[in-house]
């Protein structure tokens, strides 16, 4: 089984250090979480983590959930610990305090997500699906169905799904066929198939409360006809209580590669009853909403998932003795395999990823923040068009780099990391879900090509590149090496950029072959910005911890160095253009 | 389950047209194999491929091998396969028909190890170490062990492994412990245990052959006293016929990742007799005949898995409909994907990559005929420098190349490349031993940097550098630009060669570091130079099957724009050096 340590000393330095945003720090409702209060809490997480949800990991993979008689058992110790942790609050940890939760903020319930990412994504998905039906919920359903559902969301009581895919509709959501019924009484009544329905069943909670887009029988064709609905598992009564089955029920489990401990289910609806969330005809709206908090936290897993496997490469690495070195002092006998050159390489080469990643997501975090909080409605539209540029990168990037890192993981530990004893290969099984689902990678970079660049506010591309020039303008002699580099690989993305416009206007099939590659430079670069704030820091406060910043300074050096120029790698082969590629005639 | 239909017009394609090698063409031996003889075999090869071996790779992954009392059972379908498949004669292929074999040369058992990589991996390492074993034995050992075991090897009725790794080596041989003690009939005793020995056991032939790295008692530390013993799982009696048990048992099978249907095995040597092979303490040098050509085996079948990945990505993308495209002519609906821009730019990554590696391997196949057999030993010489420099070169960029393949025709079938039942994961996982075995792609690429560049023969890269540049300098018109393409990423790969022939001198971890991004330029280039002298017999005979040589130009133009760059990644983050990895305080 894979160890795991939280990586708390970085995440104590990002909430300290690099509360940067000047906006974020003006949120009223989060005057009183202080730097004393996150540690605390994130020392609990890690406890938590580490000793009771870790262990599940292997447990899942090797004892999938099944489905009995029609109800899906999760794997065996999955019920006590999901028990303890809603008693201990971890459901609660970012939800308004109005409906019983914590009210902490996304720069510290991010650091959670990370860790449970790194302990176990199956676990996770089962209450990961309620906070993004609590998001939802909270910012679109009525004030009757919010008082009524969120409390016991909250508590952990109830979990959420989202029900979005069918057979024929993954990607496409304008090809749905679940349909939506008008009753008397204001309700609906559900009937259709969704296929790939995370936690869709499972035996940890009360009642499971899903979020299903549908057409209403009058609704037209398309994505203009989609409504959401709330439809429980079990009705609830109008004293809160759970009352009978609705009509729900689940027509079979999947069998996947990995994350084998979740519940990955088809559910048939047969005339459920539902209750609309949101404007008819919207639904799409309010689910995106949903959607782009929870696209953000599947980065988050790639880059929990990812962290894991870096430290169980490092351990492996520093007992592990394989050849001698270039400049061995043995004798007789080999060297620990991580004083070769290429071993380390690879060792550096996920630490100065993650590292970075971390950083830009606590960025993120802090925008986030704003755009959901912050009085001024200006600036909460500014930090919103930030995050929505930022979305699609960080799930796209986070994800397929944790690929590239679980995969040099296994290649680390040679033969034992392909044998299923020290759970490695597990760790690529379980995050080879994260580039496909809520939405696959390519999806997402089109979307961000596309729909995220410019909007109805004007060139957001810009105001980004202008916002990390101006922060990247930095005079301090000893981070001048890092700003020249970096501002070679900016101009880099300012011609990448300025070349998606002018397409987006002569050639889009230019820009659809380009969208990955651009997404990848958008994202290098980002990442890059990310550790010029933090090599700002290190400089500034080197005395006060030099062991510290002496190796977020070398990890920099080798982003930099090794990592950052990837970037053109990926405009080179984007401009070459897409006409070859769409002349070609496939046998 | 994935279907597969043996890619034979490429094949011919390349047996009739690419046959360029005038030292091959000179080989006697070969002159009677005409193409409608390897047509005959090929479609004969096909057949046996689609249609017997194919559903045992599903078969095997969900009913792995597995060891009972002692003996271990291969998957449901295996015996009975394996029988058909021996009666047939293809374990004999390329075998001397002084042993019984057929004597076809590698350019056509190449073609049948990558059809039987794309039917069964797990099945086809049942057979692929026989034959390594064979090679190895016909190379070193005495005529008597040669007329006792190698007809039964060719056969098929024995088969064969190599026993290399311990506990505590894999990589590194020297630090092995198995013990021979010499007997006073000039046999030896053997003890000790090797690790991850495939096909070390099964029920599919009547005895096992072993071939196993040990240290005579009386033998220096280190790789300078490792010799290499035949171990039969069942002693053979004088007249050939089977003998008792020999102190071999299997102590356990691994559960692994993928190649379920493969048994690798702990076998527990216990005084069991051996014969020596070849000299005393020269053991490594004979093993590394059988491993060498061991290792263009599997990077075949990392090109064998991306062919079944790349026809099942094909198909898919031509049945499934969503979103539209661009250029959509459909009112209402989706377009099937593969009018999408970006799955376009997916298949044509594995297509042009996959064609081009077969035809790498074309003119790798015909120098290795050469260094075996042709009558002059200069020009064996040159042609085996030339294997040398290639077989890490193979090895790793096809197996390495394969993992993106088989991960990328996962993420376009979204989640059902995820779920079991098409079996697209399962190319994944079977896949991934192969950057790991015979040597991991780190072992290969510093095999390259170090030992294979340069030889007592002087300098290998160079004559080989010359030759592309010779065969490349062509003076068709309609060639120039794919030629001047070329040679831009040929001088990037001078540029570099340049600087690891300095660094050996002065750093040498500046070499190590750099080993990886050394063999994919180099292979990136090599593919290129494949894919010229495809180019060039396509223009010159275009009229003569349009269809086929404009799809031939088109792949290669995308080779061309879209693959080729990387090469000059590699070289960029390869020169910015070492120091700061090797300086670097890992926590």
């Amino acid at each position: 089984m894979p160890s795991y340590t939280a990586p708390l000393e970085d995440m104590m330095f990002l909430f300290e250090k690099l509360r940067d945003n000047k906006k974020y720090n003006e949120l009223e409702k989060y005057k009183e979480v202080s730097s004393d209060l996150v540690k605390d809490i994130l020392e609990e997480a890690a406890k938590i983590n580490q000793n009771l949800i870790l262990p599940l990991a292997k447990v899942g993979d090797e004892n999938p959930a099944v489905l009995e008689n029609g109800i899906v058992r999760t794997p065996p110790g999955y019920k006590e610990a999901y028990k303890k942790y809603i008693e201990d609050g971890w459901t609660s940890l970012s939800c308004d305090p109005k409906y019983g939760g914590q009210g902490m903020p996304k720069t510290v319930s991010a650091f959670f997500d990370e860790m449970l990412s790194s302990a176990s994504l199956s676990f996770k998905l089962y209450s990961e699906l309620s906070i993004g039906a609590y998001n939802c919920i909270n910012h679109h359903a009525s004030d009757e169905l919010k008082e009524k559902y969120l409390p016991k969301i909250v508590e952990g009581k109830w979990s959420g799904t989202m029900c979005l895919t069918e057979p024929v509709c993954g990607t496409d959501l304008g090809l749905l066929k679940t349909k939506a019924e008008k009753q008397n009484d204001g309700t609906y009544k559900i009937s259709g198939q969704k296929i790939f329905i995370t936690s869709g069943d499972h035996d940890l909670t009360e009642n499971i409360i899903h979020l299903v887009i549908a057409r209403a029988t009058d609704s037209p064709s398309g994505t203009k006809g989609i409504s959401l609905f709330l439809v429980p598992k079990f009705v609830v009564n109008e004293d809160g209580s759970v009352g009978p089955r609705n009509g729900i029920s689940t027509g079979s489990i999947e069998s996947k590669m990995g994350i084998k401990g979740s519940a990955t289910c088809v559910l048939n609806f047969d005339e459920a009853t539902g209750y609309m969330i949101g404007k008819k005809d919207k639904g799409l709206n309010a689910m995106f909403t949903m959607m782009n908090l929870e696209r953000i936290v599947v980065g988050i897993q790639g880059l929990g998932i990812s962290e894991i496997a870096y430290q169980n490469s490092l351990a492996y690495a520093k007992e592990r003795k394989q050849g001698k070195t270039n400049k061995t002092k043995s004798t007789n006998g080999a060297d620990f395999i991580i004083e070769h050159a290429d071993i380390r390489k690879s060792l550096l080469n996920m630490k100065s990823i993650i590292e970075g990643e971390r950083a830009l997501c606590f960025w993120l975090s802090q925008q986030t923040e704003v755009s959901l909080n912050h009085q001024d409605e200006k600036v909460r539209q500014e930090a919103s068009d930030f995050v929505s540029l930022m979305t699609p990168v960080v799930k796209s990037l986070f994800t397929d780099l944790g690929m590239e890192i679980t995969n040099d993981a296994m290649q680390i530990h040679g033969g034992y990391g392909y044998t299923k004893d020290q759970g490695i290969e597990q760790l690529y099984r379980d995050n080879r879900i994260t580039p496909i689902y809520e939405g696959t990678n390519s999806v997402q970079a089109a979307d961000l090509v596309f729909r995220k660049l410019s909007n109805k506010n004007g060139d957001i591309i810009n105001k980004f590149i202008d916002l990390i020039k101006s922060e990247t303008d930095l005079d301090n002699e000893k981070i001048k090496p890092f700003t020249t580099q970096f501002k070679y690989y900016l101009d880099i993305l300012i011609k990448f950029s300025e070349w998606i416009n002018e397409k987006t206007k002569t050639e889009k099939d230019d820009v659809s072959a380009a969208a990955n590659d651009y997404l990848k430079t958008l994202g290098f670069v980002s990442v890059a910005y990310a550790w010029i704030k933090v090599l700002d820091v290190s400089f500034k406060d080197y005395n006060e911890n030099k062991n510290f910043y002496d190796d977020k300074i070398n990890t920099a050096k080798f982003y930099f160095d090794k990592v950052l120029p990837r970037a053109e790698q990926h405009y080179k082969s984007a401009i070459s253009g897409s006409s070859n590629i769409m002349n070609f005639k496939f046998n």
